[in-house]
C-alpha cells in the first residue's frame, strides 16, 4: 500500500516533468520570484511548522548540533527567499547551444543543453535544502522527489506547499516537486528501484546515508562522500600567511566538506612553521595531532595515529605531517585523501603545474583556502552538492550538474 | 576462489589506471600505432584464434548472424588497425581546457578534462569490440576491463594479448587492459559491485544483457537500449525525396540501432506518400506494416498491431502510420520512441524548430536520415555506443564521453 502511494508520486512527478523541461525560462523565474515573495510573506507560518518540528525534536532529545541544523529563523528564511532571487535571475541553461560544429555530410551539429528529467534527492533534517533543491532542479528543467530527514517534515511540508503553489500561480505543474514524508526503509528502498520515473539520485548528508542509497538504488547516483582535503605547504610557501590560511581554512566553517583537515609541510620550511601553526592553533582553539617529526619542532601538539590520516574530523581539529618532497605530498594525498579538494601553497610555478596536473581531486587549488571548493565561489551561482564521484559530474554541482546535452543535427536531405 | 582472482584483476586494473591517467598523449599514440601495426604483422595468429572460435561456435550450433559478427578477415583486421591509427591521431583529450573564468575573489577558475578510471565494457561475442573499446578507453586515459562474449575468448585473448604487448613496449602499463574471461553469472555480478575499482560499466549488446548489468550493477552505467528511431514526413516534405531517404534509412543497415523504425507522414500529403512508400518498399524488400489510414491509401501493407508501434524490428521490417499534425506525430514519439534518434522532414522552419526543441532524443535530425546519428557521421571521430539514458553522457560517445571535468583554481594566497 505504502508502495502503491510512493509509485504513484514517482509516476506524477515523472509526468510533471515532461512539461517542466518545455516551460519557458520566463515561466521558471516567475515561479521561482513568486516563491521567493511567498517565502516571506508567509514566514509566519513557516516558522509555526518549525516551531512545532523543533519542539518535537527536542522531546526526542535530539543532539544541540541536529537541532541549530533543523532551526529556521526569520534571518534563514530572508536568506532563503535571496538564493531563490539569485536562481531566477541567472540565465536559463535548457536550450542552451554548448557548441556547434559542421561535418563533411553538410550536417551542422549542436550540442543542446537539456534536463534530466526527475531528481530525487534524500538528505538530512534540513529544511533550507528544501527550497535550494527545488529551486536548482527546477531552473535547471527538471521535476524533483524530495526526501528530507523526518525531523523536518513538518517544515518541509510548509514549504512544498509553498512551492506548489507559486508553481500553479503560473500555470507549471504543480508535480513539479513532491514530498517523501515517510521514514520507513522499505519504502525508501523501494522507490531506489523507480528507475523508469526518477532519473538521477542525490544523497546528500552523512556517510552512512550515502552508502544506503549506494547499496540499494538501481538508478544512477552522484556521490558526494566525505572532504577529507589537504594543504600542502611547498618550501617556497611564504611562511607567515601560509600559517594564516591554513587555519582560517579550518576555523572559518570546521564542519564542513571543504574545510582543510590535514596539512603536509615540506621539511625546509616545517622549522619555521610548525612552532607557528601550533602557537596559531592554541589561540584558535584548533588541536593539532602530528607526527613525530612535526612535533619534534613544535612541542605540545597531540601524537598523531594513523587513525588520524585520512580522517574528516568536521571539527576544530587539525592533522599535520612533514613532508620531504612535493612526490611525498602527493603520495600521501593519493593514499588518504577523498578526491574532494586538496590545495599547493607554493611560490614555484613548476611546483604548482605538478600539483594541478598530478593531483586529480575534483578540485586542485593553488595559492588559495581549500574552502573555495564551493559552487558561490567558483562563479557557478549556486550549488546542490560537491561530487566526488567521476561520472556525470566531479565537484560543485550547479544548475549545468543538472542537465544533460543532446545532438540536435540539421541537414538538407542527407540519406544514409 | 574465482571471486578472488576477479578481484585482483579489477584492483590491478585500478592501479594500472592511476598509471595511465598521467601517461603523455605521445606515449599513448606511440602504444595505438604501435598496436596498429602489431594488429597487421600478427594476422596470422589471430585469424588462428578466430578460427578456432569458428570452428566451436559452429559446433555449439551458433546462428549464422552471430557467426558472421565473430568471424575476423584479413580485411577487417585491417580496419580495425586503421581505425586505431585514426584514434592514435585525434588530440589527446586529457587535460584539455574547456572553459576558464574568473572569479571576483580574483581566482582563476579551469575546467579540465580528466579520465574517468576504469572501464568496464561487456559485450557480445564480437571481437572488433575488444580493439575499439581499449583504443578508445586508453586514449582517454582510462585503463579497462573487457568482458566480451565467451565464443570469442580465442580472439579476444590473442587481441588482448598484443594490445598488453604494445602497452609493455612503450613503458605503459600492461594492465591497462584486462580481459574477463568467466561467463559465469555469479562471478560477473560480483565483478559489478566492484565499486572502488571500477568507475563506469558499458554495456553494449541485447537487451538482456543491458537489463542484466542494470540489475545487478553497483557501478554507475551507461545505458545503451534499444533504438527506435521515428521519421516524421511534414506536409511541406518533397514526397519523392522523402519516400528515398526513409527507405534508404532502413535498408542501408537494417539491424543497427540507427535504422528507421517507424514513418508517420502528415495527412496532407499522405495520399502521395503512401502508394510511393509501398512500392519502394516491395522493390526493395521491406516489409511494410501501416495503420488503416495508411493501408486506405496503399493497399498491399500488412495491417500494424500495437506491438508494431515501439518495436525494434532490427530487419527489412517499417512500420508506418498517417497523423494529422506535428502535434500528434510528437505525440507518438513521446509514447512509442526510445530517447534514441528522431528526424523530421520538412520544408517549414517553424516546425523544424518545434522538433527540435520539443523532441528530446539523445539525437534529433532535421532533413536528414536517422542512420546519421553515429560518432563517425556526427564528427567525433570514433563511438563506443549510444547512451540513451541522460545521465553522464546522452548519444553517441566518443572519447569525450570517456572523460570527466575537474576543477583547477589558481590564487594569489585568497584565504576563507
Amino acid at each position: 500500500m505504502a508502495h502503491d502511494h510512493i509509485e504513484r508520486t514517482a509516476r506524477r512527478t515523472k509526468e510533471a516533468s515532461r512539461l517542466v523541461e518545455r516551460l519557458e525560462g520566463e515561466t521558471k523565474d516567475a515561479v521561482l520570484r513568486s516563491l521567493a515573495k511567498s517565502l516571506e510573506q508567509r514566514a509566519p507560518e513557516i516558522l509555526a511548522a518549525n516551531a512545532a518540528d523543533l519542539d518535537a525534536a527536542c522531546a526526542d532529545g535530539l543532539p544541540d548540533a541536529k537541532l541549530r541544523r533543523l532551526e529556521l529563523t526569520g534571518a534563514s528564511l530572508a536568506r532563503m527567499s535571496e538564493g531563490v532571487r539569485q536562481i531566477a535571475a541567472m540565465p536559463d541553461p535548457v536550450n542552451q547551444i554548448t557548441r556547434a560544429w559542421d561535418v563533411p555530410s553538410g550536417l551542422h551539429v549542436e550540442r543542446v543543453r537539456a534536463p534530466l528529467g526527475v531528481i530525487m534527492m534524500i538528505y538530512e533534517a534540513r529544511p533550507g535544502v528544501t527550497i535550494d533543491a527545488f529551486s536548482l532542479c527546477f531552473k535547471a528543467g527538471n521535476a524533483c522527489l524530495l526526501k528530507g530527514g523526518r525531523e523536518a517534515n513538518r517544515s518541509n511540508e510548509a514549504l512544498a506547499s509553498i512551492a506548489r503553489g507559486a508553481l500553479a500561480k503560473h500555470g507549471a505543474p504543480a508535480d513539479a516537486v513532491s514530498l517523501i514524508t515517510t521514514s520507513d526503509r522499505d519504502a525508501i528502498r523501494h522507490l531506489l528501484t523507480l528507475a523508469d520515473d526518477i532519473d538521477l539520485v542525490i544523497p546528500r548528508g552523512g556517510e552512512s546515508l550515502i552508502r544506503f542509497v549506494h547499496e540499494h538504488s538501481r538508478i544512477p547516483t552522484v556521490q558526494h562522500f566525505q572532504g577529507v582535503c589537504h594543504i600542502y605547504v611547498d618550501a617556497s610557501a611564504d611562511v607567515d600567511h601560509a600559517v594564516d590560511l591554513c587555519v582560517t581554512a579550518k576555523t572559518s566553517a570546521p564542519a564542513t566538506c571543504n574545510a582543510v583537515e590535514c596539512i603536509l609541510v615540506h621539511n625546509a620550511i616545517a622549522g619555521a612553521f610548525a612552532p607557528m601553526l601550533l602557537a596559531r592553533c592554541k589561540t584558535d582553539g584548533v588541536e593539532l595531532r602530528a607526527d613525530e617529526r612535526f612535533r619534534a619542532l613544535a612541542s605540545g601538539c597531540t601524537p598523531a595515529t594513523e587513525a588520524d590520516w585520512g580522517h574528516e574530523f568536521l571539527d576544530l581539529i587539525l592533522a599535520a605531517r612533514v613532508v620531504d618532497s612535493i612526490d611525498d605530498a602527493m603520495t600521501h594525498i593519493a593514499r588518504y585523501g577523498s578526491n574532494h579538494t586538496e590545495s599547493i601553497l607554493t611560490n614555484d610555478p613548476a611546483h604548482a603545474e605538478r600539483f594541478c596536473r598530478e593531483v586529480t581531486s575534483s578540485c586542485v587549488l593553488v595559492n588559495a583556502s581549500t574552502r573555495f571548493n564551493d559552487g558561490f565561489q567558483l562563479g557557478l551561482g549556486a550549488e546542490i552538492g560537491i561530487s566526488t564521484s567521476r561520472v556525470h559530474w566531479y565537484g560543485p554541482m550547479g544548475l549545468e550538474g543538472l542537465t544533460t546535452e543532446r545532438f540536435v543535427v540539421r541537414g538538407s536531405g542527407q540519406k544514409r
